[in-house]
Parts: structure tokens; sequence; C-alpha cells
């Protein structure tokens, strides 16, 4: 694997810790067969025959994870914005998803979201497809190509649906997703497979008892929704009326982490019990602070979370988030948890730029393993950031160049990108 | 004035009402004289005789103002965003500013605003410069070449600056006002002198009465901070201890509106009195979102203000708010509205984005006449919108693609650029 020992020499910023940064200018970041070897501000002997590409006065970043994303609402993000999570549920999303069961729809579509996804500063993402087979499979072979690393989901979705948008029943539900795994849990070096009910107002606690049973064949991850708006919660609390929260509607079949790796997007009002049970079992929590803003749900709790010790990264939730951009998550972060400790609980401070930052690499990175950072041993994933599209007539330090990227940069500041050490462009 | 008798034809929106839009597809938007004659479905046989600039399937909509913008914080906008109001003033703002006493430093640093506010979707803009008189002229000199309409204020500001920033005392403060008044009243097209005190922890007594003398000699209109964050409003209250709130530290010296046009930015703390106050002065509010966001200052309450009958239109707040597009702080406002919705009060619906464009064109613009629509004898200020770089698979709404434009949109978007029928580019 001789092409994947290079090394791009240029400013390297990456987290020192879950708060700080780790800045090393004009440095050395060596992949040695698609893994990290490390930042060296003069190059070892034993790197020296490694092809040398010189970023100049660039920032070399790591690859961004977006740990929740929903491929098919790519086509209609910005548009819709006006209306609250069910009401928009039934009148935008589920109708449009259901153009996914034409196939040529799904090529079009799908081609403009995985061209879309390639060019963001997203390098690894967990990804929501329909409840359709083929249009999913679809969307994995696309996603294969373009070199990012991604989890996908084909939705169960038993009940509760439109007329279009509803699978038949729970058995057919599970068939699919049977014969979807067939096709897909060893074809791909890029994509893998992950369990995906809807929510729980999807799902019929017949298909929930036999995904789980799937799950446990298989070792699945799996991706859910969680207290995301307060009108979804007093449902749930309504179809599982033996449950004292939310997540123990998924808990009651094994469904909610523990041995299996699993991700509950926005968690914005979580009770304690539920809290304390997603950190017994290791559940991650995907922030997605736009949706949340957008679809008027809250703002979650993530300096809490942080506290507790909750694994947390973030997520687009692309169409409840409208920008695809992993930037603008962790702009969005940072400034709805402002507003949390205006509006809601002055004890719980603002979340930073080196904590979302972090969010954004590292901590969502982990659900793929030794990903986000430049440590030795961890996935070779790396952006070139080049600033010069934004012009400044003072000097500006290496943090405040990444800061200012963050906060205005759009997906042409990319001039590189990397994922486990594969050229993506 | 030839070479101001045009037709642009295309897809033309814009406000019909505060909560509605008018979209007229494939329609004439005629222009006369740099003012607007009309929209027609049929071109009526008198304008037969003036160029057709076709715009094919494009959109067309009205120039945006953006009501509050400090010119000198562009440098560093995106950047220090990790602090509160009072502590950014003092440890970025001001020593920033402060750079301006040099001119050359003013020239690379006002040359990259003016190019970057030329090319945005801003077409009329009320300006924070500092309290350089030279620098400030240089601005205006710039701004005057983009041919974009603009108010311009030299800052007053002789007290609790830092050592670089704040003028020798109010006789000096008050001189160099009248100085650059002489230079700029009658000099420009397209710029005019507007008063600025920067705010009243920024403006002694004395000044205050200066300025107020100056003002109504000239009558100016003026521009300056009102209720933005708690320590501030405290802080007043401390300075001003002959006051009930804030707005009366202005109105004691005939500085709150009236006859005198009057922009106050932020607005997000104001109590009943204020807000009769500025009702019965006609003072406009520049609701600037994301800088209230950034500097954890709170939510400004515009549907009350809406409500109330208020004048309001938006702001950037270039460097509190990070981005300098009129797009984005359509969207910030839509955003925080539903935020404040669910987080403080439930009685006020979130803002649409009917109404928060009506805020952009009309709402903001009226402090410049008759500007921000396409009413019959408005001044001919548009923007014609190219969304190829956004694909979809599905068909789109006129509204959806106006919507998702104002999500998604960069400057990148906008292929033409007109103010009062005069083409920017």
């Amino acid at each position: 694997m001789t092409e994947k020992n290079f090394i791009l020499k240029g400013n390297v910023c990456c987290s020192e810790t879950s708060t700080a940064f780790s800045i090393t200018e004009n440095a050395y970041l060596v992949c040695e067969g698609g893994l990290c070897a490390g930042i060296f501000r003069e190059l070892p002997e034993k790197y020296r025959s490694f092809p040398i590409k010189d970023c100049g006065d660039n920032l070399i970043i790591p690859g961004l994870t977006d740990l929740h994303i929903h491929a098919p609402q790519y086509s209609y993000r910005g548009t819709g914005m006006d209306l609250e999570l069910l009401e928009w549920l039934n009148t935008i999303t589920f109708p449009q998803e259901a153009a996914y069961a034409n196939l040529n729809y799904a090529q079009k579509a799908y081609s403009i979201f995985t061209e879309a996804l390639k060019k963001s500063p997203t390098a690894r993402a967990c990804i929501f497809g329909t409840m359709h087979v083929p249009a999913t499979e679809l969307l994995m072979d696309l996603l294969e190509e373009t070199g990012l690393k991604t989890m996908v989901g084909k939705v169960n979705m038993d009940r509760n649906g439109v007329p279009n948008l509803q699978e038949k029943d729970a058995k057919t539900s599970a068939q699919d997703t049977a014969t979807w795994l067939e096709d897909t849990l060893h074809k791909y070096q890029n994509v893998r497979p992950i369990l995906t009910p809807r929510f729980t107002p999807s799902c019929s606690d017949e298909l929930m008892e036999m995904l789980s049973v799937i799950q446990k064949k298989h070792h699945l991850p799996m991706q859910s929704h969680l207290s995301e708006n307060l009108g979804e919660i007093a449902w749930v609390k309504e179809l599982c009326p033996d449950t004292d929260f939310y997540g123990e509607a998924y808990d009651k079949f094994g469904l909610f982490g523990g041995e299996c790796p699993t991700i509950m997007a926005h968690c914005v009002h979580s009770p304690d019990a539920e809290i304390h049970l997603m950190k017994e079992r290791g559940v991650y929590i995907a922030h997605c602070a736009q949706s949340n803003t957008n679809l008027s749900s809250g703002i979650a709790p993530v300096r809490r979370y942080l506290n507790e010790g909750l694994h947390i990264g973030l997520g687009t939730d692309i169409a409840g988030g409208a920008s695809l951009s992993m930037f603008r998550a962790i702009v969005d972060s940072i400034q709805v948890s402002k507003l949390r400790w205006r509006l809601v609980d002055d004890t719980q401070k603002p979340l930073t730029l080196e904590e979302t930052f972090y969010l954004a690499t590292e901590g969502g990175g982990s659900f793929f393993g030794k990903t986000g950072n430049f440590k030795e041993g961890y996935e070779f994933d790396a952006l070139i950031l080049d600033d010069t599209s934004l012009p400044h007539p003072q000097e500006l330090t290496i943090r405040d160049r990444l800061e200012r990227m963050i906060y205005l940069g759009d997906d042409h500041i990319i001039t590189g990108k990397y994922v486990s050490g594969k050229k993506i462009f």
C-alpha cells in the first residue's frame, strides 16, 4: 500500500484534549499505511523516503464526522422550514421520502447528495436512507465510490406513516431488512449497514422484537431518534404506556446500546433516568443544534452530557438542519449553547470552539473507532484548508484562522481531503 | 437618464404585505429613471422601447437593507467568538478599531470590506466607522464607488475606551464631528453621514449635549446601541442614575428619534416604557439575531415589536455577527424566534420566512425612503438570483426556491445587482 505512505506538511490543528487545541505550525503529518504516524516538527529518518505534499501556509485538520443525516432529505433542505417536527414529517418529509420507491428518482437525488457530501468537510457519516431496499442499496453503492467511510441504514417503519410511506407489516419490514443485510453486509470497503428503526412512533412492538433478533445475530450498530420534541415524547408515552421514559421504549427490546454501538439523535428533553441509562449503555448522542432550532424542538443540554461523561458527537440532521456542512454544525452548537446559558440555565456554561471542534472530530469520530485525531495509530482522515479567499488586513494566529474558517468557510476552502489515507480529492 | 430605463424579465418575488409574498412568474419588472414602474405579466405599450434583460428562470428580488454593521470589525469577524459583549469590546473590538488611526491600514481593511459588501445581497446599509475622521472619510469614499446607498457614521466615544481608542474629551469629539460633517455632508451621491454616538457608556453627558446640537443643526439621522446585554444595561443604570431605563439616557438629550430618524440596534431587553417611547418617537429597531446569539445577549422580542407596530429591520452587526450576508440574517432571525417561542414565551409565535423577508427588504429599507419593494415609485433596488448551483431532483415552487436560496445561498447565487436603477454588477 505504498500510495498510503505519504506526508502532508503545513499547520496541523487537532484536539490536544476535549477542551484544548494542539496546533503545530509548519509540521510534518505522516500517513503510514492509511494510519497516522504522528505530527513532527522535524521529520524522523524513517519517513524520509515518503513523498511530501507541501501545503504551504494552509491548515490541516482531522476529517469531521456527521453522526446524523438523512440522505433522502438532502433534496429539500432549506424548504418548508416554518413547521414543527410532527407536522413537518407528515406534510413534507414522508411524502418526499415516498419518491424513493422510484429508482430513477433515487439515482438522481442520491447522486446529488453523495457528490455534495464528498466535497464537504465530512469524512465519516451515519446516514438514514428510506424504507426502500433498492434505493438504499443504490445509496450505499454511490457512497462506496466516494471513498468516505459511512454507515447507512434502510429505515424501518411499519406504523403511523402516510399511504405511500409505510411498510406493509412488521414481518415485511423485517424480511426486507434481512434481504438488505444479506446484500450489503460484506459487499463494501467503505460502507457498513446500520440498523435503523425510524423512531418509536414508526415501529410496532412486533417489529422492534424482530429487529432486536436481527441486530444480535449480526452484532449490528444502530441509529434512531430520541426525545427530540415535546409532542413526539407525549406521543411515545401514549404508544408505550408501560414505559417511564422514551429511551425505555427502545431498551425494553434490547435496542438501546450495550453490546451493539448505538446512536440516538437529539436528546433535547431527556429526563434524568434516560440520561443515566444512556451513560450506562454507552449510547452515543448525536447533537443536532440547527435541526433542533429549525423544528422548534429546543436546545439539548450538551454541557451536562459532557460533564456526566456521555458519548457525544454532532449531526447536521439534513433536512431538519438545512446545511450539510459540519463547520456550520460546530458553530450552531456553540451558538445555541450560548442561548441556553442565557435563557434556560446559567449554571451550564456555553460550549467553546475547542469543545465543539472536539465533538465534530474525535467525539463523534470515535463511533467509527480511532478516528478524528492525529494521534499515532488513528485512521488518517485529513482536510487541507486554504483561507486565501478570506482576505484580512491584520496578522492572525493559527487558532484565529481556524475559528474564522469554521465560522465563515464553505466547501471551497477545502483543497484536499483524505479518508483512511485515501485521497478523496 | 436613458441607462436607467430598462426591464428585467424573470420570476419576480417581493412582499405583498408584511406577512405574504407577491410572486409573479415570468414577469416584466420595469425600471424608469431609477424608479420601479411596476411588475407586469404583459409589457405595457409605453415601455416597449426599453431594453429587456432576460433573466430566464432566475428569481428577481428587492435589494436588502442592513440596518446595523460595523465596517472596521469586518476584518476580525468569526474570531474571538467565545466572549460576552463587554469583555469582547475591551479585549478585541477596541484594540482592533484603534488600528484605523493608521490610514494605510484603513485603506487595506476598508477595501476588503467594501468589495465584500458590493458582492453581498445588501443594497443599502447603515454603517459604523471608527472615531477617526480620516479613516471614516476614506470608508465613505470607497463606499461611494460601490454604488450602494449607505449612511456612515464617524463614531463618538469620549469615555470608557482603551488607551488608543478614546477621544480626548467631549469638545474634541464634537469638533471632529463638525469637521467630518463639513467634509462629507454634501460630497456624495450615494453616501450620507449619520450621527453615531457609540453607546451611552462611551459618551459623556457633555458630549451627548453637543451631539444633540449638531444633530438638530443639520437634521441628521442617528444610529446607536440600546439594551443589548444585561451587563451593559446595569452599567448604563450606574452611569445615568437619573434615568428609569436605558433609552432615557439618549432621550434626555433629545437623541431618541422624533424629528431625526434614528436606529437603535438590538433592543433585546427593552422594558415596556422603553418600547413605548420607541414607538412614540418612531425609532427603528435593528434586530441583530446572530450577534445577540454570539455575544450571549439573548433573543429580542421581535414578535411583540411587530404586534405593537414598531419600525424594525435586520442587521448583520459585523463582527458581533460573523456573516455579512443578509440572507443569513433572515435565517438567523427565524431560528432565534423559534427558540424564543420554545424557551421563553410560547404566546409569541416564531417569525415566518415571509415576515423576515419583509424585515430585510421594506422593513429596514423604509429607513432610506421608498425602498425594498417593487411598488410603483420605489427606488429600483434589485438582485438577480441564480440557483443552478443548488441542484435538486424534484420540481420546486418559486417560493421553495426562494426559501432555499435564503437558507443555502452564498454571494455566488447573485448574478446581478441594481441600486436606484444603477447596475452594480
